[in-house]
């Protein structure tokens, strides 16, 4: 599964592609493993209110701070990004998922979302389904 | 697996309980999987230690503070628990255990915990196992 | 999978040794698990940079300060390493990969650590791999 993000950060709710990837894969009973596939991303399972989404996005920035660009080492290396590898790891880079009568076995208002922290490049989130 | 929690904030040891799935599953080799089905609740694995329990209920207040509730914008939609939403990410939704010859295949001390950051209402957990 | 590691915090890469495990497994399409089997230590997936490494020290240092050990209570054990419980929690208990065609589906960048928090004792990491 392939994003564009316009902005430096966005949270996008990707259950339905995982719903869809689920039913095509006709598993009734297993799991199902989705994670980002670079190392300034999230997946992540949370509530889709838009004001939880601005919350969680302040919170991490004053969690991990992306600037000063020069208080962290990492950006020696040319990039600018060391603060989305923090975001990253608060917000966790996977989620398995049960999978009960062919669907996502979910409590109320879980939804899956894809957390960019340094967005504007092409990325990518992986989905894995096992069972029968 | 359903609790009530009293207060707002509560670790509840659930591995007897993971235990008792899995014996009753009689699963020999596999996965299993706990995951908070709330999301301001957490699954996580760590010490059964009163102490650390406090130590960790007073470091998440710090990171993610309850009050003033006005800080937060999910918190206009009526709710007064984004904070928790904040704890539960910390703190992770899931954990996934390896099983080995029937049992957990735990290290020293790891015990598994629901996390509940905004109580008094009827949560669950649900424990998901596959293998042979 | 044993560790030594000299000083109180170390990240290790150990991507190569999961790989060992999944071409002596022969599975082809699965999932691995592999994660800490010690309550102060992260399994995590992240860039082989030193520089961010460094980062991530200093920035877990600034959220779940070491010193003074007298302000956690679960140091009244004996302990002098409730920072360590909670750095842990940042950065995860575990990971699960996809295996795809006998081989970890990684992104670019994607290199499974050992994080110890706590070091100086001998430490075990599990790998899991189920699948067929």
């Amino acid at each position: 599964m392939w994003f564009n993000t316009p902005g430096r950060r966005a949270f996008i709710n990707i259950t339905p592609q995982v719903e869809a990837c689920l039913r095509e894969s006709g598993v009734e009973e297993g799991l199902a493993l989705v994670n980002a596939m670079h190392i300034t991303a999230s997946v992540f399972i949370n509530d889709d209110e838009q004001g939880l989404h601005s919350d969680y996005d302040k919170w991490l920035e004053k969690l991990a701070p992306h600037a000063p660009t020069s208080q962290y080492l990492h950006n020696r290396t040319g990039e600018d990004n060391a603060d989305a590898h923090m975001k990253r790891q608060v917000m966790g880079r996977e989620v398995v998922v049960a999978i009960t009568g062919g669907k996502l076995d979910f409590g109320p208002w879980e939804q899956i979302f894809y957390g960019e922290f340094d967005g504007g490049r092409r990325k990518r989130a992986l989905i894995k389904i096992i069972g029968e």
